[in-house]
């Protein structure tokens, strides 16, 4: 949606009188946009619509502007509609008293209302079921404790924070009854998500805890697989300072990978706002789209 | 050895005449190092040889103390002696190539000298196998940023740093040879580390990467399983709190438990002074100790 805004505002302030002539600024801004991250998907998603409804409009420059503007605005608009369809649907996999782990920031601050896999605790919530939520910190960027926290602590909701390095922990002394993530790319083979969520995956299979993803659908891209997936690596200094101050020495080695990949197997659900998918499932939706 | 010289110095400093006065003295030493942190056991084995010798040692005060400086100088003596025979041991198990992963810092910040899971590291590359070392940052006190990659890279031994988030990630990657990490306590069923080490576990465990524990006998602790076991709750603030900045909201719920429980089924075998042992010959030796 942010991407949809970009081009709204390329429409709204270019002086370009044909169409054709703003559809060059626009293909130049969709040029921008797709170089500003490689991974998820739902920002290709976002420049392909609009660039469709662009090529639909007919009429001048203004006229494809006020088009584009709007389809930004409706982008919105359904969101906050798809998200609050994850909460209903994901919420009936969430029982009274539960204790939810979430990674990252999957929220109304992720999305632009309500969030996905927030999305599907609030619901819980606002149905009334004394839920409580364990947030991982989320390392290097700390969303889970600058984000997550703050979202459910202002809604109420009970959250404890731990660091990323206590989720074998709290699962071993089983203080998890399910967890729930968002995800940046949904392929056919894998979930693709926040760095640590394929830690979190692989220790929730290991405890028999329930596994839930909770996306919409505009993160599928089931003509692709795990091994088609670039995954962004950012400034090692995320790794290495906090804020301006450096904790780890010079002249050493870093990785700073923003997600991972999370195969299917340790999948239980995949919640989107047409239902929950089963990786069964999924995997014969993608038989019926044809590979 | 460091509470060993705490018995040193108040050996040292005091005015007592009489031998009995200054066992007084030493009880009152005892009692404060006993509460300073509950897990670790060789803490407990210290203040016990210390005790002993104080208490087997005849004359007057002035001969024990003089003993007492003696006996935390042969045990800082030892200490090195038992880290490089435990290098020696270890590192018959890397491999020239390998990359072993490590987490938080057992090198010679954490012992008096050489380490024991860093231990094993530099004998193999003091033996001229072209290793290299994945380090974890080990939240939330950064250890591995701090003192293991700063360990690493003076000595010229190839060091990458990564989040604890990142660890499956590297993993599936086929990153990573073995893990070698130390041990605060081994006691029956379980290898109790800092925590993150039970995630590490699990994940290498997942992905048929070897997990080898690096640790003196003065760690084990036989004769208790983990659910006797206490582990240390630290301050919060080191989960909330970038030095004195707040990054997580106030008024929520934090945990910040200072070890994990690693079970054995996870451990590849315990790399000590006097050998390496599998977790079957751990469990023969404990029915040898007649429980």
């Amino acid at each position: 949606v942010a991407a949809a805004y970009g081009f709204a505002l390329t429409a709204y302030h270019s002086k370009a009188k044909k169409k054709e002539d703003l559809m060059k600024e626009i293909e130049k801004s969709a040029e921008i946009l797709r170089k500003t991250r490689p991974t998820a998907v739902n920002l290709f998603w976002a420049i392909n619509r609009i660039m469709k409804k662009a090529r639909e409009t007919s009429g001048d420059a203004k006229a494809v502007a006020k088009a584009i503007v709007e389809e930004a605005q409706r982008m919105a608009d359904e969101d906050i509609e798809v998200n609050r369809k994850i909460g209903e649907y994901g919420s009936k996999l969430i029982d009274d008293g539960n204790v939810i782990l979430t990674h990252c920031n999957a929220g109304s601050l992720a999305t632009v209302d309500y969030g996905t896999a927030l999305g599907v605790i609030r619901a819980a919530w606002n149905q009334g079921k004394k839920i409580k939520v364990i947030a991982t910190e989320t390392r290097p960027k700390f969303q889970g404790a600058r984000l997550t926290a703050y979202e459910l602590e202002r809604d109420g909701i009970p959250v404890t924070l731990i660091t990323d390095s206590m989720v074998g922990y709290v699962m071993s002394k089983q203080l998890v009854n399910k967890v729930v993530v968002g995800a940046d790319r949904i392929v056919q083979d894998a979930v693709i998500n926040k760095i640590g969520t394929y830690n979190i995956a692989v220790l929730a299979h290991e405890h028999g805890i329930p596994f839930y993803v909770a996306a919409p659908t505009s993160t599928m891209d089931l003509n692709h697989s795990s091994v088609d997936v670039v995954i962004e690596e950012r400034n090692p200094e995320e790794v290495t300072h906090l804020r301006s101050e450096r904790i780890a020495p010079k002249g050493i080695g870093v990785m700073n990978p923003a997600f991972d990949v999370t195969p299917m197997k340790y999948v239980s659900a995949i919640i989107t706002e047409t239902g929950v998918l089963s990786p069964e499932v999924l995997k014969k939706l993608h038989g019926s789209l044809g590979r």
